[in-house]
């Protein structure tokens, strides 16, 4: 077996770690930085704090950012970084500030727009500024990743943009600031958190540093997730499943995800289903498939507790309805008719790395086990 | 609970990898390299082989270490790399010219001695040579450390020497380099992996990411370090220890080693027992200690297949004695007179992150239990 494993980012992790954000700017010599923020965090306060609490290291703030990031978004952050020498960022948030941050950190240093760069193989140079990651839910792991996913209204693209650049320098977990996200968006994020895990573990391309922690990340969201649901007060919950999310965005980082991501793009832009739940809802099918040709989820879902895979995909289904997930067809608003077309959609380039191979005509047999 | 993990190195393994030098050499832009490289591969040709597979990229091979590397070594190798306009250094053998290459690269970019930053807390700059690894012995981990272990004769220390700059940017795992290495090495050097990952997660310092990749380390070595033994040839088993070897460095380079590493250092100094076997002699007995105090213990074994601890330190004991490893006080040549003296000794500074305190008292009463 040949495998490559390269993680350069620094992760510190700690409730409250966020109060140290001085202390770590100083101690990697970092200063004229842009906090890229989720707008959302301007209403609540916390990027005021943030601001606070790097004791005059953030110049400036930058908070126009759509939920799915667009090329005027990323274009508009450079400006402001080429225009008041900013020579760091930190992105607070969720999935969407990291990936402005991630590109406007290239884009910055040179006088492009993104534009160029999405979907035509044009590629950076090596130049980008550092990155402080700060994620504020448990979810996306891309505070490990290199991947940043822009939405190019103008061509119509929604694609994910992929370069070494694009690994924050560090990423400070702090668990306490998930603890006001609310039990919709915690079940969510956390069957994405699953998802991460189960596909990182099962992609084609796995191997076995991401093996170890895959199973390691899977453990905690089953342990803790319904938990930090019913109660999202739960530190200690809370902190597990932050823990679960930065080791599955390591998990997943290099293979990649497989099937149950494939599905989820399709069933986001269609159904509007929010991208966690996306995953969540072909994830127990995937493990009963996966589990006929792939041996090592058996072993996967022993590590875990349970007798089988089967036993385990049980568990999913059975967590998801705990949570009011999406189940069925009808849950989910996905029509007999739709099925032909959404089967094709699923067939996302990353559901090659499924280990089993899928067709529309299998995924279509899938859905239909949904129709009750 | 709070930590912070990063990990610099980035790992290419695979068997016949070596092969791949040029590429990966190529690749990273590598050019003018030494090679650091322990004496016995001069004898038995791999020297050479690897200068051939560079296709000119390596411009000078540096043989010149002891099996415990001096400052003379270092200051040698340091001359060399300056008089020659080195670029990079590929380090090649067990620990010896990893320890070597970590320092030369560091000091060649000065006019200092290496004595001067032995045990004087004197510090690095930030300026480095880049060093490929190549390990041959599946057993220090030493290719993702950042820790050089030499001897200064002259001021008689021996002692490790930290800092960042001294992690390799490429570990190449290629197992079938660990084909010739024989019976007793593979043994002693095996139970040197399986005392990283055992003391990485017992370690008072354990986090997370270092926890799960112990614990698959671990799984490993005791799948498979018995069919290595008995037949070096098995590429099969040769593969799972070095991926055990690499990934038990990861679990025990931020963690440090605990109790078995601590007493060790003196049964390989005053007994003369190599590493591998030192840390093995008190391995299973620090299990049985640790795992009153560390519940975590009974988890990891768990996860191994063993019901408790307990079994988990059985077999490590039988493993002992199928590969004829000394297990008794009288094996090693200890008399009980010498137990006193030598349970100071092991009051080394690890000894410190052991899970349960100890003392030359509680020491001396865990050597007795070997007194049959």
């Amino acid at each position: 077996m040949e495998w490559r494993y390269s993680q350069p980012v620094t992760i510190i992790f700690g409730s409250n770690k966020l109060n140290s954000l001085h202390e770590i700017l100083n101690e990697y010599g970092l200063k004229n930085g842009l906090l890229v923020c989720d707008p959302f965090f301007e209403k609540n306060g916390l990027s005021q704090r943030v601001v606070e609490l790097s004791k005059g290291l953030i110049k400036d703030v930058f908070f126009d950012i759509t939920p799915n990031p667009t090329v005027e978004n990323v274009d508009s952050c450079a400006d402001i970084i080429r225009k008041n020498n900013i020579e760091f960022l930190i992105a607070l948030g969720g999935g969407s500030s990291l990936d402005c941050a991630k590109a406007s950190a290239s884009i910055c240093k040179t006088n492009d727009s993104i534009r160029e760069y999405i979907g035509t193989g044009k590629v950076f140079n090596n130049d980008s500024l550092p990155i402080i990651a700060i994620p504020t839910t448990s979810g996306t792991g891309s505070e490990v990743t290199c991947v940043s996913v822009l939405t190019d209204h103008k061509n119509n693209i929604k694609a994910p943009v992929v370069h070494k650049n694009f690994y924050p320098k560090i990423a400070i977990i702090d668990p306490v600031l998930t603890i006001t996200v609310p039990p919709y968006i915690t079940a969510s994020t956390g069957f994405d958190v699953l998802a991460h895990a189960l596909e990182g573990f099962w992609s084609k391309n796995h191997q076995p540093i991401c093996d170890a922690l895959a199973i390691h990340a899977a453990k905690l969201v089953f342990e803790n997730l319904y938990d930090a649901y019913v109660d999202g007060s739960n530190l200690a919950a809370r902190e597990k499943l932050s823990e679960a999310s930065v080791i599955a965005g390591l998990a997943f980082s290099i293979p990649k995800t497989a099937g149950s991501h494939a599905c989820s793009y399709p069933l986001t832009s269609i159904y509007k289903i929010p991208h966690g739940e996306a995953c969540a809802f072909t994830l127990d099918l995937f493990t009963r498939i996966n589990t006929k040709v792939d041996d090592r989820l058996s072993y996967f879902a022993n590590q875990l507790g349970y007798d089988s895979a089967y036993e385990m995909a049980d568990r999913i289904l059975e967590l998801k309805k705990m949570m009011n997930m999406k189940i069925t067809l009808k849950d989910a608003g996905i029509k007999l008719d739709d099925l032909e077309e959404l089967s094709k959609l699923c067939m996302h380039p990353n559901m090659l790395n499924n280990p089993i191979e899928m067709n529309p005509s299998s995924i279509k047999n899938m859905f239909l086990s949904l129709n009750y």
